[in-house]
């Protein structure tokens, strides 16, 4: 078992402590191997941000995530630039205001910051929206794990929000699983 | 140039979150490439936290970190383990509490975990005081590219403690350079 899942939109949406929280989640409390990397050159001065995570069921020799079995894009350029990098019936997981054309009818398609605007009145928290989604989504991630590390990694503070933001998550995942592929016509949301 | 840091010590002491910032400080404001890597295993399930970043001038094709040139450990198990990683020639720094047995009269030595009781009166900001100290004891590393990385990545609300920290640990990395080398018989501290 071998899957690499990549987080990817624009610095600022806290995709990389989603990252580390999802690595922790298998890491810690699934008892798996992890590699969790983040990696810096010129386009991250551009503004865009990608956290990588590969989980394993045996020791990961080969770090680097080459054939994406997940892809979260909360970009357009995002999702353009990465969807190449998807395996073939991966998941694809895409905001609605931010990826306004889905590369395939396959995409699950989730009102993510619509959501945190609406329920916390301010972007925080898109991460932790994402973060339900993908436990919802992603076979190989188990619900309470996520939400443990979650819970041991943010501000106690704010952990209330992020629980409820977490939840949220997890019911967008569920519609957008069973709402039906989107149609051709659709492929420009 | 490619410079191999790995901060080493167990969860909870936010090693992670210092690399990620030691990566953005050079990823994003000094022009670097930079690759930020964490694994988790089974020590990792024993409460042991390692966060590893690679910092080059050009692209980064081998992304795991084999030599290290900068090995921080704030426990003693991380010291012992890691030491061998280090080269010959290579930076080691060490909080004089957490590590009792220097493997080398040549380590940097300072007070992290006892300055922070003494000013914040609790641990928190430990690795912000060990930043602060690695960008002064690491010359590939800009102070000004890590305290902008440093005061875009923390809460808000915790910036001015966390410069006060990030200051108290230049100044304590300052000390340990002009510090001779630990005599033999002070190997044990």
């Amino acid at each position: 078992m071998r899957v690499e899942l990549r987080l990817a939109g624009y610095g600022g949406q806290g995709l990389i402590t989603a990252a580390v929280i999802l690595a922790e989640a298998a890491g810690l409390y699934m008892g798996r191997e992890v590699v969790q990397t983040q990696s810096y050159g010129p386009e991250a001065r551009g503004g865009s941000s990608k956290a990588d995570v590969i989980i394993s069921d045996s020791r990961i020799n080969y770090p680097k995530a080459r054939h994406l079995d997940v892809l979260l894009a909360l970009t357009q350029e995002a999702c353009d630039k990465y969807f190449q990098n998807l395996k073939e019936g991966g998941t694809l997981l895409i905001d609605e205001t931010y990826v306004t054309v889905s590369p395939t009818p396959q995409a699950y398609v989730i009102p993510a910051r619509k959501t945190v605007r609406e329920v916390f009145g301010k972007d925080t928290f898109i991460n932790t929206v994402a973060l339900g989604a993908l436990a919802e989504l992603v076979e190989e991630l188990d619900h309470q794990a996520v939400k443990k590390a979650l819970s041991s990694r943010v501000p106690p503070k704010t952990l209330d929000d992020n629980l409820k933001a977490f939840e949220l998550g997890v019911n967008l995942g569920r519609k957008a699983k069973d709402a039906p592929p989107l149609k051709p016509a659709d492929a420009d949301l």
